[in-house]
């Protein structure tokens, strides 16, 4: 199979790779080779100019919060969570209701681009499975965790340690040997597990080789809280690393990581760790903002997630220009300037970065998966208007929309709608 | 003219007034009255399950940068004007695609429900009065500003002291009488006019009592170079002010507002002054967060401006929300959670406070000008959303586009999308 188009990527976070009229060549559903000049005898599928680019990775969703996107914006995490989120979760008890907003939910992924993406999908051991089954019907590549949560939470939302360990293990048995859609290891936070349940879920990470996710350094709040009901730990990175949950063992990715220690910062960078910068969730809850530039500084694979329903944009582009104003902001008003995000950082942690939790994915280099988008600026082009690849690229990222998606790819098979009927 | 449907205004920054089913009654393309029950015999024109809201103002846009939005933000705002925006702005000696980029600049106001708005149009006369004529053909309501720039420019974008002065009174003759359209005394800022310049500008506003726009205070560069221009006044406020432009004579916009003196607050509290927050200019370019909180406070009329191209969007909710976001990251970093703006205080300055400049408009009290879009938010909601109006008015601004405006209409006049042949 072989593209023709205007293809940009990023092998690192300070350059982008640009072959204008280029080739893009596909062999078993991976990455041949990008190439200025093609020679060979395959018929070229001509998207000659429209970009070609990898497609997004959403490291961190709430698909049972989607319905809350766009709303109780005037509250902080912790009465957030009380107000808005767990009235919300609850209901997926309702099998029927689950699969409405679960299928919703993917058909936005995929309307996105965000083809491969990492998922709280419920407390409950049926809509959790279920979401596996319409994941895997998508078509889209995705980790699916059930959430645990087994104390601190309202009496109408809580399970007990037993199930988190027992439910969690009979989803992982019965999926961890799919290949797009895979099972991971799902502690909502410290404070609503419980020591037991925290050392049951390492033991399982450990056992089945799973990964792990879950959210620390949210707010100051929450981080009050964690040292409040673990006095003998300073922080939720020691509280996990204690219990197998920070990347020891498999991989793990946590979410948000803005409070963060010193000894925090050269934990993550010794473990198998992915923070995942979520920046409309965390300018919506007052969170704060991550120092995104040093974990890219220091080699830490930091990536971008929607966050949903914390933040309430699917569309990554939304995210990617988010966290660059944010990290405007901070370098404002820390008055060092040289901290800005640059727009291939950021698209590259919102593809190659993030894409490294799946493996070889969210680059063109030889190998990697051959996952990619085709976009037709054409909409968001002023009259006249003629720009390099780049320049295209930043006005997609900066005023595009799901509509400029025309096509996508997953291991070099396009992905047509889910759902249709 | 009766309109049914879900009413949300503001009369004041902390309240939504809410007609859940309510009748909008306007008379001479007026508000006469909003209320919950109709028992008159007109015709209602029924909208019932749609939202009624005010229109969007936006009190400050470049319209002749619209082909950059999106562009060119690695810069800062003194090397992103010399990069990208003259060389764009000086295309505007060409009518033909003078006319191309207007057309669809006030397209796109349309598209996105802002049907009043202070625009820049271009240095150039020709140029001005041609945004003037297509304004007006547009059916939208705008104040337009022939930009006046004589000094510290590129050689190949620069007019004369004699040529800004009469050039803009001969525009000011020509449509000061304009019923929707009316000229605004532009001077670009401080460093891009002459003393001379200034004098001229300052008198014409008041011998036509026709109001003014500028910028200042957007950046620290750029107070450092007006007090290095003018080492006898301490601030641009100072320099306006000398000069008959600072609201003293006829009401004045200034754009941004960010780094201002208590001396520079205290005087904007006397004058007829309308400082408009840009928060997507502001976080592109590195510009600051400004302190809207305060000026609301202190009862200064302040509202928001998409600043196109500074910012990217026209659809004044992305605004909206952005400047809410970056409310929150200031109060965080100062941690102080009272600084953060609420929805109802951002709804009200995109609308009565931004509105205030045209006089009674923005809002649906009696009298005021029967100004509203009709909004459908449908396509937004997840399957069986049920929401109140103000959490659907929440969903539309942090998720809705251009294509939830159904209708819109102008003193009570529906206004069908110009240009359309």
């Amino acid at each position: 199979m072989v593209i023709k188009g205007d293809i940009l990527f990023t092998k690192n976070k300070d350059d982008f790779e640009i072959y204008e009229n280029g080739f893009l060549i596909i062999e078993d559903g991976k990455v041949k080779a990008v190439q200025q000049e093609y020679l060979g005898t395959e018929k070229i599928i001509d998207r000659t100019g429209n970009l070609i680019l990898p497609t997004f990775v959403d490291l961190h969703l709430h698909a049972n919060q989607y319905a809350n996107c766009g709303l109780g914006n005037d509250e902080e995490l912790l009465t957030w969570l009380e107000k808005y989120t767990y009235p919300e979760e609850v209901k997926f008890k309702d099998l029927t209701y689950a699969e409405e907003i679960y299928k919703e939910v993917l058909t936005k992924l995929w309307e996105a681009g965000s083809l491969r993406s990492v998922i709280y999908a419920s407390l409950y051991k049926e809509a959790s499975d279920l979401m596996f089954k319409l994941t895997i019907d998508s078509g889209l590549s995705a980790y699916v965790g059930k959430v645990n949560m087994d104390r601190n939470t309202p009496d109408f939302y809580i399970e007990s340690t037993e199930d988190s360990i027992n439910f969690s293990e009979e989803l992982i048995k019965k999926y961890k040997d799919n290949e797009l859609v895979k099972p991971i290891i799902t502690p909502r936070f410290v404070p609503h597990c419980t020591v037991e349940s925290m050392k049951g879920q390492g033991k399982l990470a450990k056992e089945y080789d799973v990964p792990v996710q879950s959210h620390m350094n949210e707010s100051l709040a929450e981080n009050a809280w964690v040292t409040q009901l673990h006095p003998e730990y300073k922080t939720s990175t020691e509280v996990f690393e204690k219990y197998g949950l920070f990347g020891s063992s498999s991989k793990t990715i946590m979410a948000h990581c803005i409070h963060n220690t010193k000894e925090e910062l050269d934990l993550m960078k010794k473990r198998n760790f992915y923070p995942v910068h979520c920046p409309e969730s965390n300018a919506n809850l007052t969170s704060g903002i991550m120092d995104v530039k040093g974990m890219l500084e220091a080699g830490i694979p930091v990536s971008i997630g929607s966050d949903i329903s914390g933040g309430h944009h699917i569309f990554m582009p939304n995210q990617i220009v988010l966290a660059i104003q944010l990290s405007k902001m901070k370098a404002r008003m820390e008055d060092d300037l040289s901290r800005v995000l640059t727009l291939s950082e950021v698209f590259y942690m919102a593809t190659k970065s993030g894409g490294s939790f799946f493996g070889e994915t969210g680059s063109f280099e030889e190998g990697y998966s051959a996952d990619f988008l085709v976009i037709d600026t054409r909409s968001i082009m002023a009259p006249r208007e003629n720009r390099t690849p780049v320049e295209r690229l930043e006005k997609f990222l900066y005023l595009g929309s799901q509509n400029n998606i025309i096509e996508k790819f997953l291991q070099g098979k396009k992905i047509d709608r889910p759902f249709k009927d």
